[in-house]
């Protein structure tokens, strides 16, 4: 999918929403399977949102097994909702040929159009993961964990800046993207100031406190450039029978922007 | 497998090799699938090695009938090389509930002894595969790759040495690790100062350039301490018919003390 793509869908629809499928198998309604959870969800949200994110975590925790779950998923979003941007919340981080399976998988193995990845060993982490026409690498800069202090924003000019200015160089912003975590709204503006353009994949809001209207406030550009990112928020609002009707009553309410 | 059976296989082998499982369907020997490929150059090289270190990014490219394999080839390492030590190479980078997601994934789902990850997002990331009796997480710190300048080496105190004094804040050396480039053999030492009892996996030698005889001078500590990665060098030390016997002859020769 293309930047302008994603963009006059975000326009049309009223949404920076991005659902996040971390589906644990431990938190389903009784009886549901996590593909069927996945479809339901998948099908109750998707008129509330823009983008999905399956979490390789979840699905890789039930084996291979749970990566045919994982296809299954991609490839039913790409047949009954194929307006919808894909994300592989995988937060890989490796070089050289290592990074080129990853970007195999993901891009071609999978359908995704995007995948999230570490940055700590430099700019051959992302490098094998542009130049595909339609697909972005999402850079995790600034998270919104507590230990994101640990290292990322430490030094005279901080990490996380180091590391947007250096892939700044290397991509542009119709192939990559960075993570930008929303508690930190004060610092969005920040951000913004010296990277203007590229999109902002925003974790944090909900279950990790953060606010989607402040995060439209301070992080938003002229054409929105922001995919804000909410999992149990909209997932397990309900863990009953209405599970589904709960997830979209949940996605109505969250990153809508101008009467949605 | 605790640290005292690592060390002892290491002093009774006289080798400190890991075999790097990097297998890529587009190199193997007419005719042999990956599974079988795996499985020779396991047998072959056993004898020679103290641990295997399969690479997730080439099983992942598979899709999920790729983590199939590597769930078999776990299941062989494990039935037929029991004093075998077992790597993930993932660098996973992920927190929280994605963290622990992971750590199920290698420890419990597959059962591999360590897991590779990324620190970029801080302690977070490490805590959740630590108190696992006999399982190892291992930090990267310093990569071998050209663009571990970017981030790694940056800073008063450069960013490799505060990652890994925050991690050995929060494990200790019979459930932490860490990654230490080889082609860096001159910086060995140094960090060998400040962190003298963690071992250290050690990639970049052969393929990347490395001597595996500058690091076990440079590296090693007391016991040993050291576990040094070859991949590239091993797997395709020939790729005609007679390849198990050249990685073996491959593994013989790398990463060899005292008279093996």
């Amino acid at each position: 999918m293309t930047l302008n793509d994603l963009y006059t869908r975000i326009r049309s629809k009223h949404t920076m929403l991005c659902v996040g499928l971390d589906t644990d198998p431990a938190k389903l309604p009784a009886g549901v399977g996590v593909l069927d959870f996945n479809k339901a969800i998948i099908d109750a949200t998707a008129p509330f949102c823009v983008a999905f994110k399956p979490n390789l975590a979840f699905y890789e925790s039930m084996g291979s097994e749970g990566l045919r779950i994982l296809e299954k998923t991609v490839d039913y979003l790409r047949t009954n909702h194929p307006d919808q941007f894909l994300i592989a919340d995988a937060k890989r981080g490796d070089i050289g040929n290592t990074a080129r399976m990853y970007a195999k998988t993901y891009f071609e193995t999978m359908d995704f159009d995007a995948v999230t990845l570490s940055p700590y060993m430099g700019r051959e982490t992302v490098e094998p993961f542009l130049g595909h026409p339609g697909k972005f690498a999402i850079v995790v800069a600034l998270s919104s964990n507590p230990s994101a202090a640990d290292f990322q924003t430490v030094g005279e000019k901080p990490l996380y800046r180091r590391v947007m200015e250096t892939m700044m160089e290397i991509g542009s912003p119709d192939e990559l993207m960075f993570v930008v975590g929303a508690t930190k709204a004060d610092k969005l503006q920040e951000i913004r100031s010296f990277c203007p353009d590229h999109f902002f994949l925003v974790p944090g809001v909900g279950a990790q406190g953060g606010s989607a209207e402040d995060v439209i406030a301070h992080g938003a550009n002229a054409q929105g450039g922001l995919l804000i990112n909410s999992s149990r928020g909209v997932l397990y609002a309900s863990q009953g029978p209405d599970f589904a009707a709960a997830a979209a009553e949940a996605a109505r309410r969250t990153a809508c922007f101008n009467d949605c």
